[in-house]
């Protein structure tokens, strides 16, 4: 008896006690009314001290758990012990079509494992290296002794006020026109997407996208259960002819753009094909669902205003994004800018569903915002990740014959492979060399990219990605005589 | 120029200058190639120092919003001036019934608003002065030297691993068999029933729960569109005879229970009713979802084992909650656990709608929980509630001339007035004294309890309490002769 009993480190020992024997009483492995050890016996038995012991058995019988006879020592109270009639429920019967989807559409499920060692080109989150933990502890201690108490407790469905009220200025500083329009947080561009497509009605049931594109954005859409357009890419964003084309065929509820950093080609779209875009979306009366990833990740060249900008006092660009993309992913912060009635409407939805986000996320990142520490990361991130950059595009071009290779900056390549090479045999062919990338096909709105890939550089040391870079050329010349 | 540029304080000032000068380029009132004042005349003309301007000026430039003429200063850059030609939807027309009803349903929205200096009992959020923050700071600053990198990167959908563990571990502790079973971490209760509403198929498309319920689940299921059969509530719990002739006669998809501090009643459902609930859903196969709401919050008795463990090796209860209700409601941290098939489908689903949950949260939750801090702070809270309870219970008796009061502990009491008083009606009358309180037919799953209240005490001082009540009783005998 109890010399299963384990002390683990860290934890305090009187509340590993009380939990064993709680444990204990309610898988009914002591029995009501059996005698426990005195707290002298269970001190001598054990290496915890008598106090340590008393403290537990005191818990133990505020809980009801135990109770003591003066004089006697202590009892087990009486507890139900439960029923063994198990039902046994077939769960897969009891889960709709879209669970399944999400199931199969689950990038994490499927596909190679990832193991320790490889030179993985998956991964377009940032790199935690560059993180700068030092001053977010800080931004976290200036806040909680500001209003540690606020910051605890329940916040608003809206968001936290000063992050709203700094998104909406920072948005400004952007070029929006920010007077009829408003600002709700989420949990990351994500939730953003979806709580906006579960409040949007499907007159149309159709939506036009770029073709390919973000993967968990097309697989929200299929969730939701629209038909999707994809119109191809050009060099300097969407085809517009193709886009005017089937804006005129068929009836669409909205579009889905990227404009920066496109997922998964990498491509900018031009000053003036973001004009074109506009203009185009104002004759026809649609709304934009502007993807604003890595928009702060600009290498070099000239200012880029997003859609939200070209839109001036227009109210048809909906822009979702978030910091997590490139600060810190762990944060679970986004933002909806767009029209103040329609922000109105998703705000109880959002409500509705998850009350609302995280005040600490969204207290910690607006102080650390605000402090200054932001311009000072991403001034460092950005000289790290061009430089990964310029690396992998100088590599890439000259081991990997392709057809094209875009990516005007940010933290990945898209490589369109000659046609006839299959990139799930490359990759199968890379694994046992130890390098793997994402197949470009999960990227496609059609069956089309069976011969494109992605290769995320952010993660990845710069030898390791002039290593795989390699590896995946001579695969390709090896076995495909690509 | 430059007249109505103003500093606050906080932010680094070079950062306010860029700031500004970026937002008068992007709104066009710099023009292209307009000369800034040189970084010595801007200087004068403020009271920052040169270097400051310089460091904003040498910002813009990288940015592409200025550019330098070697010997002459720095100019305004090519930006795109936006098109006026702005596109006015009419969002209204383009929102779904769900959205309008989670507007409907929106108790922040609608009703009485609460002003400062109030006495409002809508509350039942923990008590902010209770709140433990050097602990949690300890408990952050731990987390953050242990693994500040993985804090702050992409976690997994399922959760935070440690967490996890800690709550499987915490659940075995409550008595539940957890070896079929398994958990997924989601942003509180409110996303946790969500999501698993969003991945059952409505075979039946009807629920049956108490009546009355919680609220913000009673509004989620109508979202998801069921039908939804509430059965009355006795002392000791929903009335069984009642249940049991429901069971009998419609097929239900499932039943959402509450067993303790029953929100809005305050009810704990006894152990022998437990047990006939179960063997009740076992002899029909129906699944429970099991709302484990304030559970840890009992001031004294036995010892009550969740449904979950009375469900033993079975598969049927879904148990959902949260830490947020009792510890810190600005943390949106909640977990299910249930069958690992369900669960392995769940995860799917939550990865799809919002990536993951804050790992920031889970991982100073789970520090906090780990570190005993948890133990400390539910001894001292109860001890407060406790008595904040006994109070609201012996003054509601000796001033509320009523039908019932139920309210077993927690942080609130149910009352139903006299079938002839409408509450709405005292609330009306109570409002200009500065009384505040929740509506009870809000809670209500068929359109009873006009006459009911609920009294949320958890946030008010000792002699708000008293002084709360008294005005509600002195109201009620006066307006209405109660």
């Amino acid at each position: 008896m109890f010399n299963d009993f384990k002390l683990t480190e860290g934890r305090p020992i009187y509340i590993q006690l009380k939990d064993y024997l709680k444990r204990m009483i309610t898988n009914g492995h002591l029995l009501e009314h059996q005698k426990l050890p005195s707290t002298r016996e269970f001190s001598l038995l054990s290496s915890i001290s008598r106090n340590t012991v008393l403290t537990a058995y005191t818990d133990l019988e505020q809980e009801g758990l135990i109770y003591a006879v003066k004089g006697k020592g202590h009892f087990v109270s009486h507890v139900e012990i439960f029923n063994s009639q198990s039902i046994q429920l077939n769960w897969t019967e009891k889960i709709n079509e879209q669970t399944f989807l999400a199931e199969k559409m689950d990038l994490m499920k499927h596909g190679l494992v990832w193991k320790k060692g490889m030179i993985s080109f998956t991964s377009i989150a940032p790199d935690e290296k560059l993180f700068d933990v030092e001053n977010f502890k800080r931004a976290f201690l200036n806040r909680m002794s500001l209003e540690g108490d606020i910051v605890l407790n329940y916040g608003y469905a809206k968001g936290y006020k000063p992050l709203i009220e700094y998104l909406l200025h920072y948005m400004e500083i952007k070029g929006v026109d920010t007077r009829n329009k408003d600002i709700l947080i989420t949990n990351g561009f994500t939730e953003g997407l979806d709580l906006l497509l579960s409040s949007l009605n499907k007159k149309n049931g159709r939506l036009i996208c770029e073709n390919p594109t973000h993967h968990s954005a097309l697989k929200l859409f299929q969730l939701h259960g629209f038909e999707i357009d994809g119109i191809e890419m050009e060099n300097d964003g969407v085809n517009v002819k193709k886009l005017e084309k089937s804006l005129s065929e068929k009836e669409y509820d909205f579009a889905y753009l990227i404009p920066s950093y496109h997922n998964p080609t990498g491509i900018v779209t031009s000053s003036e094909k973001r004009k074109k875009i506009m203009d185009l979306f104002s004759t026809y009366q649609l709304p934009i669902i502007e993807d604003g990833f890595n928009e702060e990740l600009r290498y070099s060249g000239s200012h880029l205003a997003p859609l939200a900008a070209f839109g001036g006092l227009g109210n048809n660009v909906i822009y979702i994004s978030s910091f997590s993309k490139i600060l810190f992913p762990g944060l679970r912060v986004g933002w909806i800018l767009a029209d103040k009635e329609l922000i109105y409407y998703l705000e109880s939805m959002k409500r509705a569903r998850t009350i609302h986000t995280s005040t600490l996320d969204q207290a910690v990142l607006y102080q650390y915002l605000n402090d200054g520490y932001f311009e000072k990361y991403i001034k460092k991130a950005k000289a790290v990740y061009k430089k990964k950059y310029e690396l992998a595009v100088h590599y890439c071009k000259q081991y990997i014959p392709c057809k094209r290779i875009t990516g005007d900056g940010g933290l990945h390549l898209f490589i369109e492979l000659n046609n006839n090479i299959d990139a799930q045999k490359l990759l199968e062919a890379c694994y046992p060399k130890s390098v793997v990338f994402s197949l470009g096909h999960v990227f496609y709105t059609d069956n089309n990219g069976k011969h494109t890939l992605r290769l995320g550089f952010s993660r990845l040391h710069e030898n390791e990605i002039v290593e795989g870079i390699k590896i995946i050329g001579n695969t390709l010349k090896t076995n495909f005589g690509g």
